[in-house]
C-alpha cells in the first residue's frame, strides 16, 4: 500500500520564499517612483463608469465556476470548446441575474477573454440582419435572434474564396415555380469555410450567394435561412455542415464548413432591405447606391483600432511588469542596490529592453487615442451625413481601411515583443500571452486581409493627389490628407528645419515631417502610375509604403492633438506631462523605424537621422521611473490577464509554481507511459547488453 | 434506430471536384517554367548520399503507425506527450531492424519533427557526459547512457536564473566527512526549471550548481546523478520532480522542475574532466583553461544557423506551393488566361506577394550555406588548433554568437511570413506552419538569449577594432572583421560607387558596402565608450546594430564566396545562374530593410537607395518563374510537411476537407453540448418570451 500512495502523491512546491527582494518589493519600488497619479489617468483614459463597471464585474466572474480560468492553459480544444458553450449558457443567466446592460456585457466578455460561439452570434449575425432585413423580416428573424431564440452565422468566405467576394461560388438560383431561392456549391471549393459557430452550435445562417434569375447573374447578395432542426440539432436535408477543424488559437469557436446540395430556401429569405426580387416575375430590383452602409465599416474598424490598444496595453502590462521584477546579471557601470546589498539588475534597468518595451506602452496609448478619435470621427460623420454633407466620410473611409491594416500588425508584433522579453518564461503559457497572441492573430484577416485592404486607401491618396494637381479639390477641414499635400505641394524641395535633436521634442516639426514624408511618397506613386505606365500591381509594394505613412501621419497627429485639448478634459498637469513625452517617444520611435522613408524623399539629413536616434534614447530614459504606472494605469485585472509573470503584486516566480502545481502530469509522480515505454525501454537495453556480452 | 444513425453519422465531403484549374494543374505550370534542374540543385545542396537515405526512410516512417502523423493536430498536450513516450520506444526498435546509423537517426528524427524525451537524452545529457567525464565516470555514467540503459536530462536553468549562469542558486556543498556533495534548493526560485526531459522521463541528470568547500565558493560546476529509481521511477528521497506545464509548443517534450533539500550524492558524481575536489582533504583542483570547449559551442551555434536555414525552407516551401495555386482577384493589367477563359491570379503573381515570400526563399539558400560555412571553419579551426594557431578561432567563435542570434530571428520572422501570405488557411493547424512555428520558437531562447548574446560580439568586434587602430592586431586570411575594418579605416569618407541599378548586382559593391556600414558602426561605438565615456548598458542598442551588421556581412560574402567555388563543385551553369539571382536578391533585400544604417555612415545617397529598391523589386521578377521550381529543390518529403497547404501535388483544397473530416467533432452530428447547453438556451429563451407574454 506504501508504492501506491507514493505513486499518486500530487507534486507540490515546498513552502520556501523566492530568493529576495521578493517581486512584490521591488514592483512597490517601482510604484513608488511614479510622477503621476495612475487612478486619475486610467480615469483619463475609460472614464469613471467604465473602471466601476469593471470593479463591480471582476468579483462576479471570479465566484463563477464556469468562468474559472485556471484549467485554460491545460485544455485541448476539445475541452476549450464545450466550456465555451457552457459559458456561453451561464452568461445568459448571469447577465439577467445582475441585470447587465450591454456594456456590462461587454466589460464581463472581454475580462473572460475567449470567444465564444453565441457572442459571434451577437457580433456578426445580429448586426447583419440589422442592417438588412425588411420589416417583415426584422419579425422573422431579428427579433428571435435578440431574444437567443435562434443562433445564427454570418456565411460569407469559402474554401476557396476570401478577400475576393465577387468570386464566391455558392449560387442562388430564383425558382419562378415555388417562388424559392435553390442554393447550391457546385464545387468542393465552394464549401463555405471558416464560418464562426456555424461547426455545432449554429441553427440559422446569413447566406452569401451569387444571385442567378431567370439564367441571368446579379453578383453576391445575402441570404437567411435555418439550417439545423429546431428539434434535434441535426443539418437540414441538403446541407453538409461540419467543423473545419484546430486552429493556432481561437479555438473556443467552432469555425465551420457548410456545403449545399440544392438547398431550397422561401423567397423571405432574401434580406431585402436594399436589393429585391419580385416574387413570381422574378424582376430584379437594384439597390439603391447608399454610401450610409460605410459608416458602419467604419465602426467595425474603430473597434479593431480601439482593441490594438487595449491588447497592446494587456501584453505590456505583463512585460513591463516582469522586466521590473526579473534581475538578471550585475550591471557593473550603475550598480543595483538594496539596502547595503549589490543584487542583479532588474532587466527593465538594461537600455535593450527599454528600446523593445517601452515603445510598445507609447503604441498602446497612441492607438487607444486613436481608436477615439475615429469613434469621434465616425458620430461626427452621422451628423453631417444627415446634413447631406459627406466632406469627412471618405476621407474617415479610407483612412480606417489602412489604420485597421497597420495597427493589427503593430499589435501583433508588440504583443510578441512583449512575449520575447520576458525571456524562456515568456514562452510558457502561463505567461499568458502564447494564448493571447494566439487568439489574437486573426485580427490581421478579418475585416479584410491586412496586405490586400491597404489598397482602399492608397486609392484614396493617389485620387485626392490627382485632384490637387487638378485644383478640383474641395477644401474641408477633416482631410488631413488635403492639408500636408498641400503644405508639400507649395515646396517639394523642402527640408526638415530641426538643428538639435532637442527640436525634434516639436509636435510641429514632427508633424511636418510625417506629412512631408506621406505626400512625397504619393506624388511619387501617382507620377510613375499616370505619366510612367506603371501597373497597380506592379506598385503595390510602393502602394503600401503611402497607406503606411498616411496612417502613421494620422495616429502621431491624433495623440498631439489629444493632449492639446487633454487638461481642459480634466487631465491633470502631472498626467499630461508624461503623456507628452509618451506621445513623443511613439512619433519618433516609429520615424526611427521607417527612417529610410524619410531619407528617400530628402527631408531629412543624415545628421537628423542620428539626432531623432539620440532623442528616443534620451526619451527612454526619461519615462523609465514612469514605466510601471503607465501599465497600471491600463487598469486591467489580475483576472483578464491570468498570467503569472504580469501579476500586480509582483510575484512572478511564486505564481508559476502555484500554476505548474495544477499540470494534469503532476498529480501522480509516475506516469502511466513508465510501464508503457520508459521501462521496457531500459528492459530492451540491458537484454541487449547481456546479450552482447554472450557474444 | 433512425435517429441515432441521423445523429451519429460522421461528417464527410461529397465527391465533387475544385472549381479547376486545380491545383495541380496550376503547379505543373510552373514547374514547366522552371529555368533549371531541380534534381541537380537538391544534390548539390544536400549531396546525394542524404537524399537517398531520406527516400529510404520516409516511406518506413509513413507506415509505422506510431510515425503516423493524421492526429498530431488534434492532440491535446497530454495526448501529445504521451504519444513522444510511444515513439522514442518504436524508434530504438526501428533503428535496430534497420541498421539506423546516426545520419540515418538524424534524418529519421527530423522527418518526424517532433522532439521527444529521449531525444534530448542524445543531444544534450550525452555529448556533456563526453566532454566532462573522466575515464571512471564514463564507466559510470556515459556508457550506461549510450546504450538507452538510463535517461539523462540537463539541468542547468532554474526558476530565477536563466541567462546568467554564476547567478544560480543551487549549491553543492562538499562533505569530507562522508566524501559526499550535498545538493541543495535554498529558495523556491532555486528550482531547477525548463529541463527537458526532466518531468516525467529522466532517471538521471546532469546537475549545475555552485560549489562550496569549507565554506568557500567556487561558482558552478557540473555533476551527475541519479534521480529517480531505476525500480519503480519515484523520485529518490529529497527530491521534488514535475513538469513545469504547457507551452506555446515543444508540448511532446517533459520539460521539468526540479528541487533538492540536502541532497546527497557521492564524490564520484562531480564531472573531473577539468576541475576536481580531491577526496577527503577537499583541495580543489583548477581547471586546465581550455580554449578548446569554445570549438564545440560553435558546433552548436553552427546546427543551429543550418536549421534556421531548412526551417526557411520548410516554410517557403509551403507558402510558395500554396501562393502558386490559390487564385484571387483578377488581374486587370495581365490578366490570367487558362486555354481561352480568363481566371482568376495566382496570388504569387502579385509583386506584394512576391516581395514577401521570394526574399524567404533567398534567406533560406543563404543559411544554408552559412550553416555549411560554420561547420566547414569548426573543421579547420580543430585542425589549425591542434598545430597551435588559434588564428580562425576567435572571429569564428565571436561570430557565431551574433550569427545564432540574428539567423534564428530572420526564420522566426520568415515562418511567421510565410504562415500570414497563405492568408486565413495560414492560420489553421492543418497549413503546418503555426505548429511549427510554435515548436521553433525556443530557438531564440536556447543556447543563449538572442537577445542577450549578440553582446558577445559586439564585444570581440570592438576589440578587434581597438587591436586595429593600436596597430597590434595580427592579419589573418581568415579573420573578416579586420578586412572590412581595414578597408574601411583607409578611407573613412567613402561612397559608394554605384552610378546605376544594375551596379549593385556586382558582388564587390554589395559587400563592400555591407563591410563599409559594419566598420563605420563599429568605429563609431567604439569611440563613444572609449573616448566619450559611454557605458556598456547604455549603447547596448548601438552594439546589437553592430552585431548585426557584421553578421549580415558574413552571410552576404558567404553566399557569393560558395558561388564562385560552386561550378567547381558540380553545381550546373543555370543552377549557378538562378543561385546568383538567389544571392543579389538576398543582400539588396537585406540593404533594403537597414538602410538607414548605410545612410548614417554617410555610405549611400538617397538617389543609390533608390536604385536598391529598384533592383529588388527587378530581381523579384526575374526569380518570379523559377519560384516552385527553388522551393522544390528544398526536397522536403510531404511527411515531413504535415500540410494541406504545402502538398507536392498542389491539390491544398483537397486536402483541406480530407484533414477537416478528421475533427473530432466531426464524427457525430451533433454534439452533446447540444442537450447540455445549446438546448437548454433556447428553451429559456423561450420561456421568457412566454413570461414576457404574460404580463
Amino acid at each position: 500500500m506504501t508504492t501506491v500512495s507514493k505513486y499518486n502523491r500530487p507534486t507540490r512546491f515546498p513552502d520556501l520564499p523566492v530568493r529576495g527582494p521578493t517581486g512584490n518589493e521591488l514592483i512597490q519600488v517601482e510604484r513608488a517612483k511614479a510622477s503621476f497619479d495612475v487612478n486619475s489617468l486610467s480615469k483619463f483614459i475609460y472614464g469613471e463608469e467604465y473602471l466601476a463597471k469593471q470593479d463591480k464585474i471582476v468579483p462576479i466572474l471570479e465566484s463563477e465556476p464556469v468562468f474559472d480560468k485556471s484549467r485554460r492553459y491545460f485544455q485541448g480544444r476539445d475541452e476549450k470548446i464545450r466550456d465555451a458553450w457552457k459559458k456561453d449558457k451561464r452568461f445568459l443567466e448571469l447577465a439577467q441575474k445582475h441585470n447587465w446592460d450591454s456594456k456590462d456585457q461587454n466589460i464581463a466578455h472581454a475580462l473572460y477573454d475567449q470567444t465564444s460561439p453565441y457572442h459571434l452570434h451577437y457580433i456578426m449575425f445580429v448586426p447583419t440582419l440589422e442592417g438588412q432585413c425588411n420589416e417583415e423580416q426584422r419579425k422573422l428573424f431579428l427579433e428571435p435572434s435578440k431574444r437567443d431564440e435562434i443562433i445564427g452565422c454570418y456565411a460569407q468566405t469559402e474554401l476557396g474564396h476570401g478577400s475576393n467576394i465577387r468570386g464566391l461560388e455558392t449560387t442562388a438560383t430564383y425558382i419562378p415555380e415555388t417562388n424559392e431561392f435553390e442554393i447550391h456549391s457546385p464545387y468542393l471549393s465552394s464549401a463555405k469555410w471558416w464560418i464562426g459557430a456555424l461547426g455545432r452550435t449554429a441553427n440559422y445562417a446569413i447566406i452569401m450567394a451569387r444571385l442567378i434569375i431567370h439564367g441571368v447573374e446579379y453578383g453576391p447578395h445575402t441570404f437567411c435561412a435555418q439550417i439545423r432542426s429546431l428539434e434535434d440539432h441535426t443539418p437540414l436535408p441538403g446541407l453538409i455542415i461540419g467543423d473545419i477543424g484546430p486552429k493556432m488559437g481561437y479555438n473556443t469557436v467552432d469555425n465551420g464548413f457548410m456545403m449545399f446540395d440544392h438547398f431550397r430556401i422561401p423567397h423571405i429569405s432574401m434580406l431585402a432591405k436594399y436589393a429585391q426580387v419580385k416574387p413570381g416575375s422574378g424582376e430584379y430590383v437594384k439597390p439603391v447606391n447608399s454610401k450610409l452602409s460605410y459608416g458602419g465599416m467604419v465602426h467595425v474598424r474603430a473597434s479593431i483600432v480601439s482593441e490594438t490598444g487595449r491588447a497592446l496595453a494587456r501584453s505590456s502590462t505583463v512585460a513591463v511588469r516582469y522586466a521590473a521584477v526579473r534581475r538578471q546579471f550585475y550591471d557593473v557601470t550603475t550598480p543595483r542596490k538594496w539596502g547595503d546589498e549589490t543584487i542583479e539588475t532588474s532587466v527593465i534597468d538594461y537600455t535593450m529592453v527599454q528600446y523593445r518595451l517601452l515603445p510598445v506602452i507609447a503604441n498602446a496609448y497612441a492607438l487607444m487615442f486613436t481608436g477615439k478619435e475615429m469613434l469621434r470621427l465616425y458620430h461626427l460623420n452621422i451628423e453631417a451625413m444627415k446634413q447631406g454633407n459627406f466632406g469627412i466620410l471618405a476621407d474617415l473611409h479610407a483612412t480606417s481601411s489602412g489604420l485597421k491594416s497597420l495597427t493589427s500588425f503593430m499589435a501583433v508584433e508588440g504583443i510578441e515583443e512583449c512575449r520575447r522579453s520576458c525571456g524562456g518564461h515568456g514562452y510558457s503559457m502561463f505567461s499568458g500571452l502564447g494564448h493571447f497572441y494566439n487568439d489574437y492573430l486573426p485580427t490581421m484577416t478579418v475585416e479584410g486581409d491586412n496586405n490586400m485592404i491597404y489598397q482602399q486607401t492608397s486609392r484614396y491618396l493617389l485620387k485626392t493627389y490627382r485632384d490637387v494637381v487638378a485644383g478640383t479639390a474641395q477644401p474641408s477641414e477633416h482631410n488631413l490628407t488635403l492639408t500636408y499635400l498641400a503644405q508639400y505641394m507649395q515646396n517639394p524641395k523642402a527640408k526638415c528645419p530641426a538643428a538639435t535633436a532637442t527640436e525634434f521634442l516639436n509636435p510641429e516639426v514632427i508633424l511636418t515631417a510625417f506629412g512631408f514624408r506621406a505626400a512625397a511618397g504619393i506624388a511619387k506613386v501617382a507620377e510613375q502610375i499616370d505619366n510612367q505606365g506603371r501597373s497597380w500591381n506592379d506598385a503595390l509594394v510602393d502602394l503600401h509604403r503611402i497607406s503606411r505613412a498616411h496612417c502613421q501621419y494620422f495616429i502621431v497627429r491624433t495623440f498631439f492633438v489629444a493632449l492639446q485639448h487633454a487638461t481642459d478634459e480634466g487631465l491633470g498637469m502631472a498626467e499630461r506631462k508624461v503623456l507628452q513625452t509618451v506621445a513623443s517617444l511613439f512619433a519618433l520611435h516609429l520615424m526611427e523605424k521607417d527612417l529610410s522613408d524619410f531619407v528617400l524623399c530628402n527631408y531629412l539629413s543624415p545628421e537628423q537621422l542620428d539626432m531623432i536616434k539620440q532623442q528616443v534614447q534620451e526619451l527612454l530614459k526619461i519615462i523609465r521611473p514612469d514605466a510601471v504606472a503607465l501599465v497600471d494605469a491600463f487598469a486591467i485585472p489580475d483576472y483578464m490577464l491570468n498570467s503569472a509573470l504580469g501579476r500586480y503584486d509582483g510575484n512572478a516566480y511564486v505564481a508559476l509554481t502555484k500554476m505548474a502545481e495544477q499540470e494534469p502530469l503532476n498529480q501522480t509522480q509516475v506516469v502511466d507511459a513508465y510501464e508503457a515505454c520508459i521501462k521496457p525501454m531500459r528492459e530492451y537495453a540491458l537484454k541487449n547488453r547481456k546479450d552482447l556480452s554472450k557474444l
